[in-house]
């Protein structure tokens, strides 16, 4: 099934105890449309300058995602961003950020695109996600991300787009900020009386929960020894998500759940190497085997 | 299977962002023993000072706790502990700490219980740990705890006491302080080359981590909406393990994963009310269905 994500595009220089890259591909969308792509075809669509090295597209139309709705805009420049790791990789410093063409009009589906059946919104100003929504109407499943910013400037547009999408998948400081609840659970309930039929909360190096009318799950994250660069395993964890359940008939607790799985494997090996180098060759079946033992690992018998 | 608990017996005052209790019975022997009972007959090596109340001492008989093993100590007084918990509940203050009758000679194990077969000692000097090891020189498994001040002050006191154990069961900071190791899969690695074969590192709300030669599993703690008092939440947990394992033929990687259900578990009950209140009345029909939920949860199918 089609799979389309709107998010951000950019040229990252990233700081870790482990080393450093510099003027890397990175962005949501970028590090979505890579965990998403081993499971169905996905569209891309963000903006990025004219000063985007085609060397990058090279790597994403190599990659096999569709590039239709890739905008490079004339006299704009693409969203550049430097951040440091602390020691335990739990916290991040931005040191630097040009917006560029993020603050520029937004990102538009193309025409040809209406007919997608998933979405994922990665975190924009909400009107925009809400706009983007619209565009694709008979979507039969759109999930988004967010950011502390729009929690806290943009509350009424947020509000509106989360009573446009069947999902949210956020992370727990946002969910603590959003619902003004600590504890995760009571967090993902009040989001669901915001609209989504279900909330995925992630954790980080803590793994994630899924909160729906029916049930709870916690799943913990797959134990990885030598993390090397945390950037991007929240879109990939959601690239994971949305790529499974796209291939998926019914989109209930079962399969919700089983998509944590992938989500969660997705983020795993984003993190072992910076950037894309871990995951620009990953192997379907490298995938299918990392899913298979974490499937094992949480089977208590 | 006999189930021999050393540790630490006090009155504690604890204060929560839900409220308080003062004077309430507490300690890590105290939890353990509670989670412990419900699978096996538990016997509890500690000392206490005349002003032990005897209401408590009848709250630990009438949960069938073997005493026999329990010191009145004439002319000293027992362990006080006030600590309150943060907003989030993840850290707490010490308010106030009277070690009395802990900074005095430690507990001594009864001849009668020389036969023991199962052995935890909680959280004491490590010289006394060891000498309490020799006192069961028949014993098929030992599981020790530590703090912080050990791995600080009594290191080599402590190299000995995990080299003489078959398990270790400690908190992440405690795991990371004693390895140098920020990650924790690394920090057990290290933790088996001090001799135990099986490390079992706590994460609070985050779950818990078991680390054996062969095996890594990770598990979230049960989702809990309305965590009232975390004291003894550790304590608990190593409680349903080892009185799981004392049940258990064989301790493999199997049973050990097993036991964690049974720790996690036993933790998610001791932190729904303040001191022993939930857990002092507690059902084994309402462990084994909370067992039966969260192996329900991390099944994927």
């Amino acid at each position: 099934m089609s799979l389309l994500v709107t998010g951000s595009i950019g040229i990252d220089t990233v700081i870790t105890p482990h080393g450093q890259a510099d003027e890397v591909l990175g962005g949501s969308a970028v590090y979505f449309s890579f965990a998403a792509r081993h499971y169905t075809p996905v569209r891309l669509v963000a903006v990025v300058g004219e000063d985007f090295p085609p060397a990058f597209r090279d790597v994403l139309a190599s990659a096999g995602i569709d590039l239709a709705g890739l905008e490079t805009r004339a006299g704009s420049k693409t969203f550049r961003w430097t951040g440091k790791y602390t020691e335990d990789m739990n916290n991040r410093d931005t040191l630097a950020v040009e917006l560029n063409v993020l603050a520029e009009t937004g990102a538009k589906v193309p025409p040809a695109y209406a007919d997608t059946q998933y979405v994922f919104l990665a975190n924009t100003h909400p009107a925009q996600q809400l706009q983007l929504r619209s565009a694709v109407p008979d979507a039969r499943l759109v999930v988004c991300d967010t950011m502390d910013l729009w929690i806290e400037t943009a509350r009424d547009d947020l509000m509106r787009t989360f009573a446009a999408v069947d999902g949210v998948i956020i992370n727990d400081g946002e969910a603590r900020q959003l619902t003004g609840r600590q504890n995760l659970i009571a967090a993902g309930e009040d989001i669901l009386k915001m609209g989504p039929r279900f909330a995925i909360i992630k954790k980080g190096e803590h793994g994630c929960m899924l909160v729906t009318p029916q049930s709870v799950t916690s799943m913990p994250a797959w134990p990885t020894k030598d993390v090397k660069d945390p950037t991007g395993a929240g879109d990939s964890f959601a690239g994971g998500v949305l790529g499974y359940l796209a291939t998926q008939e019914k989109h209930d607790d079962a399969a919700l759940r089983r998509s944590l799985v992938h989500g969660t494997v997705a983020a795993s090996f984003t993190i072992e190497d910076f950037s894309l180098r871990r995951v620009r060759n990953l192997e379907k079946k490298e995938i299918d085997d990392r899913v298979d033992k974490l499937i094992h690992m949480l089977r208590i018998e």
